[in-house]
């Protein structure tokens, strides 16, 4: 037998690590939750709207609601409940109709607010149709898109303009970009990803990821973006590469809708520009030079899409958002590539279908995420307390929203 | 600043629908449930005969239950719990012997009764193997098919003989028809539809749904039903076609054993015919004219199958239970052609895996239904209470099961 | 009306069996599981040693808990928690270093002990880094594994030598036997089979499987195994083949770190010889003549897999254990195949992916395995009550530790 000696104890291992948790109020998005209300109380998108096409119903999911979207013969637009009121069919097999859309099952027929307008085998085609209603959400559109409101209808806004995206010139238009991550789009429900929306919003007040992960790490995925690159200097670093003390150089700021947060960016021969991203309650985002509005749209508390907007003049084309990476879209790469370059979706989608806020260690450079947070936390309370959240307008003829976010301007460290 | 203008709110929004929820007591069938218990006072199908060879076991999946089915080399037919009493191996994995099945484990053998018969590692086979049993149930075989009793012992009933099954002429025998639906039978257990059972059995209560779904929403699906159509006068609507204030001409009632429910056909220079099909206590349906029994079968709260029999002649085809859409089974049509021409499987398999009864707004089409589901209702009480449940007989020599539907019939408004 | 007869009740039936339920104690292994907490007092293997590279991290899913393997250029192992502490990206797609890895979402860098080395975007690469830990696990490696500690630090015990794997000829060296049917090795985590651990583990205790389930059974499955057969005599039944009073020749008894059992094998011509098998607290196993030693290493409660190691002379080849059934591996062999010769596979996993301890009827040929279930309870209770449970070591100079089982010895019936 030995003699036991002093032995050093290890110190900081995953022994007793609780169980993974997140923020309820800030994740979860279904009907009655802290944010799901919150986030009722704004018009979400919902589809492209050229995409709801009257030939068939068109399968929507949304803040975990399954709904079908439908455009009668005379174009006007719907958005109910997906399973009929009468005996639960789903209105995906329903046929549309000059003024609304039928059941498969009975034949019930809807108008797009739900109104029930005939009911085929019932005496007189229904004595008793006005007392039944198929729930349904009002909807509008605009920039090309579809948007639905589905909060209570006492507290509903109008549908915002947003100034930068008006007054548009003769060779302008508003372009809907598709984010390639998600795959194609001729699916119903739109493919979404699976996890969490706010693990993806947080990440555009995410600036030190930018240099890491998409130059340093994973070999300069952006060549395709010219407003990160320099032209003409190729043999240098792109100014998005700049990642030195970078987080202690963030500007990070409240904003009327929401947070903004600068990064500078070293541009050989120009000197330094400030870059600066926007991201406001509850869930749009700009991405300053780049992307006009970002929509972070859950389709649940663990799938999520983008619609993404772009003032873009006449011919204008945007092949850097359908970039491709080792000549493949991202789903067509092995997992031996995805490794070797991981992404967004790499970074983002591992932490789980949920984060696991508690097992975070919030920086320096996370500064912009967790102002961000805290002015989601107020919009979540405003709207427990009995107050309207931040950016809602009522007034028929309410001015449009401005952004805070600008696009890439000179800067100096005093800045 | 603009002045907020009156407002019209939206009424019969989606905000505040309350989650889905059911009946529990006619939905939910395993172990100790209401409609579990009540469906356990009787013999429930769960085989075609000749598909219980004794070459191998079989697997059962039957009210929440798994089960082996084997069939012992002298031919008596056996039903026992999947895992084997002594360490748990299913015996699925088991070999059927001349008078048994033995476990592939340890070779521990039971006889259709679940007696222990054999031990062959313990000392003599097995000197306790008396106090062993292997959980079984009762199985009968009649009119090609076997079936189980799961209920209490002390409430066994005899298994019935219906009326209309005998007293076959020498040209006759019972034919079993296989919902093509369901994909192949060649498989353990059979193929089931993954919805809940009632959502399919209602569907025999539901006379509106045959002129809309099946004809004037996905264009004459019966092509293949003589029954339902007017031979050599192929220009006019068939029969079933006729939908307009079928609802108040439904008649409906109950009847020894459930309820039944018949609908007017005009039948073109003939006059009108009244059809009528009925639903029995707790899971049987007759289509008139069609099917002479039909069982609802659940597998688990979300599946099931039907067995169906019908008197025939000798000779006689049944290819219209074979039928093709678009030249195909209902298993390799696109999600295009199921779109266009939804069918039953559409109607009831889209309101979901189980049915949202807190949803629904029954009409006067649906006055069969109602009444099927209070009759359901007042056996699964009659249980509770300790009352026998409609229908089960106990003397050996008990008569044949009576059936109230009948075929088609000439019919006035009167009637 | 028939007069009621005496009818005879049924007995034994299925009706009223309780649901499945087992042993929590001896079956879950998560964080704060008694036999979670147990198993966390020994090193458990993790991995075969040269499949930790410094390529790539490497995921490793354990008791329950999501790991990343790594190792760094300078040869160190690392075990830590899969989700980043700064953000919770997985570390799976992190780089390897020379002294760490890398998080691909902003680089924050760790050593093998979880100390952050870098945080590339901070200031000065992080002024506060010393203070941020990612969860970690010691690991040391011997006999061509790599085990981690996953228990209290300051219960660490040394990882233990083994006495017949010690002292080592010069032509000898220790081989690493995978076990075929978890199909190929060259996944991350390493193919598991989705049963619990201690269904596999206590069939090394189970003598009455072997003559029942490997040759009466399925045809002689051990073929390969020479130990098992009789060699020039193949007309003969092979000595594992013995199987009448089987249970009551086992000979079981405590040993110092668990559980043996002997069973007799008559082998033609030269009398009877004894093989024992030896199951260790909480999770090893020897089987005399075949395997040194083996790991039943949980990766959850539904999952596990084996680490095999064999004392071995330079040569010779262990085909035995890549025997192909019906010319196929396990996975290639069709469903009627697996029923035709089911195998430890079948019997095992087949009991459900957790066991159904409330179930079974344990008898005389389960003795062993009603020893190792109490040999585990004890030291689950000796864990619970604050002793260390046997087998466990803390001097750096501890002997080897010593096995029970031994190889085949002649044997009499007086033994």
């Amino acid at each position: 037998m030995s003699v036991t000696t002093e032995r050093e104890i290890d110190t900081g291992t995953a022994y007793g690590l609780k169980p993974r948790s997140y923020k309820v109020e800030l994740v979860e998005v279904g009907p009655g939750t802290p944010m799901g209300e919150l986030m009722r109380r704004y018009w979400q998108p919902f589809a492209v709207s050229k995409d709801l096409t009257s030939e068939k119903p068109h399968k929507v999911r949304l803040l975990g609601e399954n709904l079908i979207a439908f455009r009668d013969k005379q174009g006007r637009l719907g958005l109910v409940h997906e399973n009929c009121c009468h005996r639960g069919s789903s209105l995906y097999f329903g046929r549309v109709e000059e003024d609304g859309i039928r059941c498969c099952y009975h034949g019930w027929k809807f108008d797009v607010k739900g109104y029930c307008l005939d009911q085929p085998a019932e005496v007189d085609g229904g004595r008793n149709r006005a007392k039944i209603r198929q729930p349904w959400y009002p909807v509008e559109e605009r920039y090309g898109l579809a948007y639905a409101y589905m909060g209570p209808p006492e507290k509903k806004p109008v549908l915002p303009r947003w100034e930068h995206l008006e007054n548009l010139e003769e060779d302008e238009h508003i372009e809907i970009l598709w984010n390639t991550i998600f795959g194609t789009r001729d699916v119903e429900p739109y493919n979404p990803l699976h996890f969490n929306w706010l693990q993806a919003f947080e990440n555009t007040m995410d600036s030190p990821h930018l240099p890491w992960l998409h130059y340093w790490h994973s070999c300069d995925q952006f060549t395709g973006l010219p407003l990160l690159r320099v032209d003409g200097d190729d043999d240098k670093l792109p100014p998005y590469a700049h990642i030195k003390n970078l987080a202690g150089q963030i500007v990070a700021a409240r904003t009327e809708l929401g947070v903004k947060q600068g990064v500078p960016m070293p541009v050989p021969g120009q000197g330094i520009f400030l870059a600066s991203n926007e991201a406001m309650v509850p869930n749009i985002a700009v991405v300053a030079s780049l992307i006009d509005l970002m929509y972070f749209v859950p389709q649940s508390d663990t799938s999520f899409l983008n619609f993404i907007l772009k003032r873009a003049k006449k011919g204008q084309t945007f092949d850097n958002f359908n970039e491709m990476h080792f000549g493949k879209t991202w789903w067509e790469m092995t997992e031996e590539e995805h490794r070797a370059s991981p992404g967004d979706f790499e970074a983002q989608s591992s932490i789980g279908q949920l984060p696991a806020h508690n097992y975070e260690h919030l920086s320096q450079g996370d500064v912009a995420i967790g102002l961000l947070r805290r002015r989601l936390e107020e919009a979540v309370r405003d709207v427990q307390e009995g107050r309207d959240p931040v950016g809602v307008q009522f007034e028929a003829d309410a001015p449009p929203l401005r952004i805070g976010a600008h696009d890439m301007i000179p800067w100096n460290d005093a800045a």
